[in-house]
């Protein structure tokens, strides 16, 4: 197994209201539901999926939960905050804040408002409309790319 | 915004376990535990990570739910499998039966057998200890970085 993983799929209620919130709001490039049409007759998953291409061939996908649990053929879970957090790496303090007020009007929560912690980073989190915890993160020994 | 996503932080029991499957059993580098030294008195959390330095600058960090709850101020959520699934390209399907074997001989359990799906790719899809869905793919139509 090479280091790497080249997509994350992230479980949803509805896709169509989670792809305005990435897209629309946040700002990320897709384009938009796909495979409407397929579907597996061997687990009853369907295949549409919302994909956005990021940077360094790195692949976010929306997909609902209930596809994802027939797909991988594993019970359906509840909604989880703690299972992972997304994080983003930014140029300055001010685009934490930007982006935090961005993810607002958008309709995320803000769960914690951006603050030094002591692993020395200045960051905020927002939880997005399906549950998941995206922390936006100002770290002066990593070059964000 | 841009769009990227520079590091995953996943949620897990006990970060000395999930290191173990991820570094000796799947063989992602690592330093091993980190910041154990580390408090936030704000929250509570503990700094402990174990972090994985992956393919074009991409990180993995495993992270203790608990203390991921109390640094993004937010409830503890109960283990759930289909919040998301990490996706793996292979470079051909032998890789994707070589990766599942691997994983289920380092503790992983596969949910669902490598089979071809009918979005065009061959896959399968293993559990790890925390609980979390892997699927590793053959998509002959995205080029493996």
């Amino acid at each position: 197994m090479k280091p790497k993983i080249n997509v994350l799929t992230i479980g949803v209620d509805n896709l169509e209201k989670s792809l305005t919130f990435c897209r629309d709001g946040l700002g990320l490039p897709s384009d938009g539901i796909i495979a409407t049409e397929l579907q597996d007759e061997v687990s009853g998953a369907n295949g549409a999926i919302a994909m956005f291409e990021l940077q360094n061939g790195f692949m976010l996908s929306l997909y609902p939960r209930m596809d994802l649990a027939k797909d991988a053929k594993y019970k359906i879970g509840v909604e989880s905050s703690t299972e992972f957090s997304l994080g983003y790496l930014t140029d300055n303090k001010d685009e934490v804040d930007a982006i935090l007020k961005q993810a607002k009007e958008a309709g995320a929560t803000i769960t914690d408002e951006p603050r030094e912690r002591p692993w020395g980073i200045y960051s905020g989190y927002f939880k997005d409309p399906d549950g998941h915890l995206w922390e936006i993160i100002w770290n002066p020994q990593m070059v964000s790319e």
